[in-house]
Parts: structure tokens; C-alpha cells; sequence
């Protein structure tokens, strides 16, 4: 088995083109949305989708862990663990908006080392992989120069998504911002690590969510990290920040910690 | 000069066309943003895709009245107005997300009877004629029933949009839908008008934001007016709602009149 990570990333490309074909085939049509326990939407793209790149994983890497949205975790303590968000923005997908993505992310002894992020209804990738430079349809991107909050552009997906200890927190910094805009859903970071968005910041996220942006933020220059600047892994408070100047990051944090 | 309805949504295709052509000139290129009187972003794209649009229907109609976001209106008491939105989500044209339109409305004697939406980075368009059922890239589309405003699906661009005084009362239509979203920007109302979306509830409008809209709503069988039900044209108070099912008109005003 190949320990390399520009295999593995070959291959998660190959998860995200699988992916796209049960995505694209649910898109738009009506598919119904049911109550996780979480109350957010769940259709039926997203949990055929998931078992997709499941089966293909344990045929590929039977001793690699496996951490998924909908259907649980397995081997989580193996030195390689895929997380995987079959469609990131479910509510996006079932609204008829061609803004949900596939998040395929791999964690070597918990760090996020590689990441696959895919936009199947436009057809846009980005592919991250650590060390190396971030590719955005297979063309290398980086992050812009923003050395003040008060020039940034920031994005965050909702404000209802903030818990109501931690939104103050966020309002401060959005206020700090130049512009804060909503709605942009996992694509928020694709469009800071491409140098058009400069600071993304979230809350209750979950692994999936996240793990598998780190290398394409990181690798287009940037830095991510949770909101106290620890590392995302499984552990993480699901408190998100990510920025493409690395000099707003301690900027920022500052801000967030009022 | 043709006063038939068919011939100018024609034209105002040919409109909408050679709009793709500028804004996507400059799409995900360093456009900067400078500042309007009301902070917005202006964007040389902005401004450069109205010119030629004010343009063509001067050559075409010359006693046709104007009215732009970006360049001001001329002759608003014609018995046709165009209302045009060169760039609807300017913000998001400058952050390199897809989701921005161009607008092309038509007054009649202050009503709204033709528009074209027009998504040039998804290559997307809508077209609503005073009445004939709305299309969508070419085919007839409808509203889908809803009768609860609990069973919703509800959109609004940013909660700040809202005035402080109109907040709460947005805030109690989004509490009391089963979710709501942010950040579709004028595509909300296509994907209410394809039945993937029940209510659209914004504020702080101007006529180039809602005049080409609401035929495509109404084209669909749904209903647009202001949160009082009067309805939208030069004069209106910035206040938006749309819903796909009439019934649910309402009940979405009884619940924003508190």
C-alpha cells in the first residue's frame, strides 16, 4: 500500500469523480429531505454517495479509518484516516443551488495532509496536498497579500450557525471586516486559497467539514486553524478560522478573543 | 417600435448576451472595488456592462425610460421603463463566487411585465413575460405547492440587509420556516420560481434588485409584492416577499405585520 500522498491524492480525485456522478444524479430532482438528529437535512444523495466512497476506500485501503458525515467511524486510530463529506451544503443541494461540494480529506497521525475539494454542479477542484502547492482545476493558486482586518473580505455560511456563547466573538470580527458575506458554504475556502476572499470564519463545524480544506488553504499559502490557533484534527471545538495573509491570523484571533 | 411583450424579451436576451460578455471579461480578475455614497462595491465590470446596455436600448428605443443602479434613470415616466441591475452580488462578483446575475426588467405603466435573469458564470437564465409561464434555460417552469410556512424552504441575501426596525419581524418569518438560507443572491427567486424554494424575504431593495424578478415569480404561479402586498415598482418601500404558493402569501405578511 502507497503511503504516498500524491497517490493518495490521485485517488481521492477518483473518490470526488465517483462522488460527482450520484451527486449530479440527485441534483435538482426532488429528493426528499428527512430529520437527522441534528434537525439539518439529510437526502438520499448524501448517504449514497458516502457509502460509495466508503466501499471504494475499503477496497483500496482496507487498514485505513475511515471518519464520515452520515455513516459513522471505523479504525479512527490508524495512521491514515479518510473524512469525508459526501455533499458539504446539503441545504444548498436540496434548494436547487449548484454551490454543494464534495469534501474528501486524509489525516496522517491527525494532522490534515491532503484534501479534495469538489463543486460537482460547476465543475470546479481543488486539491491540496501538504508541501505542495494548491491547484485549483489543476492550475497552482495562491493566497492574496491582506496585511489589515479593516481590508479583508470575510465569509462565514450562516450566522445562525454560531453557538450563542461564540457569535459575539464572530460579529466582532465580521464588524472589524471590510465586507462579511454569507452563504458561500465549503467554497469559502476555496475562494480565500485562490487569493479573492481573505479571512473565513466558522463555528460547529465538524471534521468533515474542515479536514479536508486545511491542505488547500495551507497550500496556497494561508493558515487554518481553530479560533485558539490549535491544529484541526478529530478533537477540534469545531470553532473554524482560516485566513490567506498568515499575518492576519494572529490578527484576527486577537479579535475573536475580545 | 414594437410594443408587443415577446419582441422585447428578445431584445432583452440580446441584452443579457452581450452583459455576459463584460462581466465575464471580468470575472475572478483584480477588479478593484472602490466606494459608492451607500459603501457598496462598484466594480469597473459594474459599470462598464450598464454603459452598454443603456446604450443598446437608446439605439433601439429611444423613448423608453432607464433606470440603472449605476449610471441614474432618464425618461421614468415613459410608458417603458427598463430597470436594470448590471451586476446583482456585486460582493460576490469580487470574492470569484459564481452566484451573481444581471437583471433586466420592463415597466409598463409602472407594472413589472417582462425580466430576464441572467447567470452568466453558471450560464443560467430565467425569462418571465407578463402572462406566459416563466422559462428556465428554455423550458417552462412552476412553483411547487406549500401551505404551511413551517413545511418552507425560505431565502435572504444577509441578515443585514434588514433595517433594524424590519429585522425582527424577518427574523420571525425565518423562525417560523422550517429553514432558512442566505447568500443566494437574485438566484433565490429562479429557484422559487423552479418549485426548489418556497419563500424569498429581503429588504432594503431598489427596483433594479426586484423589477425583473417579479415576472418570473408571478410567470411561475407565485406571488412577489412588497411585506404589505402592495406591488413592486418605482415607488416601492424596499421591502421584498415571494412565495412560490399564493396561499402562503398571506400568512408570510400576517407573520412580518406581527
Amino acid at each position: 500500500m502507497t503511503t504516498d500522498l500524491n497517490a493518495l491524492a490521485t485517488f481521492a480525485e477518483e473518490l470526488a469523480d465517483a462522488a460527482r456522478t450520484v451527486s449530479l444524479k440527485y441534483f435538482r430532482t426532488a429528493v426528499d429531505a428527512d430529520a437527522k438528529a441534528d434537525a439539518s437535512p439529510v437526502t438520499i444523495a448524501d448517504r449514497e454517495t458516502e457509502t460509495l466512497l466508503r466501499d471504494m476506500i475499503e477496497a483500496q485501503f482496507p487498514n485505513h479509518g475511515i471518519f464520515g458525515e452520515e455513516h459513522g467511524s471505523v479504525r479512527t486510530d490508524a495512521e491514515f484516516v479518510w473524512v469525508l463529506d459526501p455533499i458539504d451544503g446539503t441545504k444548498t443541494f436540496i434548494t436547487g443551488r449548484p454551490m454543494f461540494g464534495t469534501l474528501i480529506g486524509l489525516l496522517r497521525d491527525s494532522r490534515a495532509v491532503m484534501g479534495v475539494m469538489d463543486m460537482p454542479a460547476i465543475n470546479e477542484r481543488w486539491v491540496g496536498i501538504d508541501g505542495t502547492t494548491t491547484l485549483f482545476n489543476g492550475q497552482p493558486v495562491s493566497t492574496r497579500p491582506c496585511q489589515s482586518i479593516n481590508t479583508s473580505w470575510l465569509y462565514a455560511t450562516s450566522p445562525t450557525m454560531f453557538t450563542e456563547d461564540h457569535f459575539p466573538a464572530f460579529d466582532r470580527l465580521r464588524d472589524a471586516s471590510r465586507y462579511g458575506n454569507w452563504g458561500a458554504e465549503c467554497m469559502a475556502y476555496g475562494l480565500l486559497a485562490n487569493g479573492w476572499v481573505d479571512i473565513v470564519c466558522e463555528d460547529t463545524m465538524g471534521p468533515y467539514d474542515y479536514v479536508a480544506l486545511v491542505p488547500i488553504v495551507e497550500g496556497a499559502g494561508g493558515v487554518m486553524t481553530t479560533w485558539a490557533g490549535q491544529p484541526l484534527n478529530l478533537d477540534s471545538d469545531g470553532t473554524v478560522l482560516a485566513v490567506g495573509d498568515p499575518t492576519l491570523h494572529i490578527k484576527a484571533m486577537e479579535i475573536l478573543a475580545g
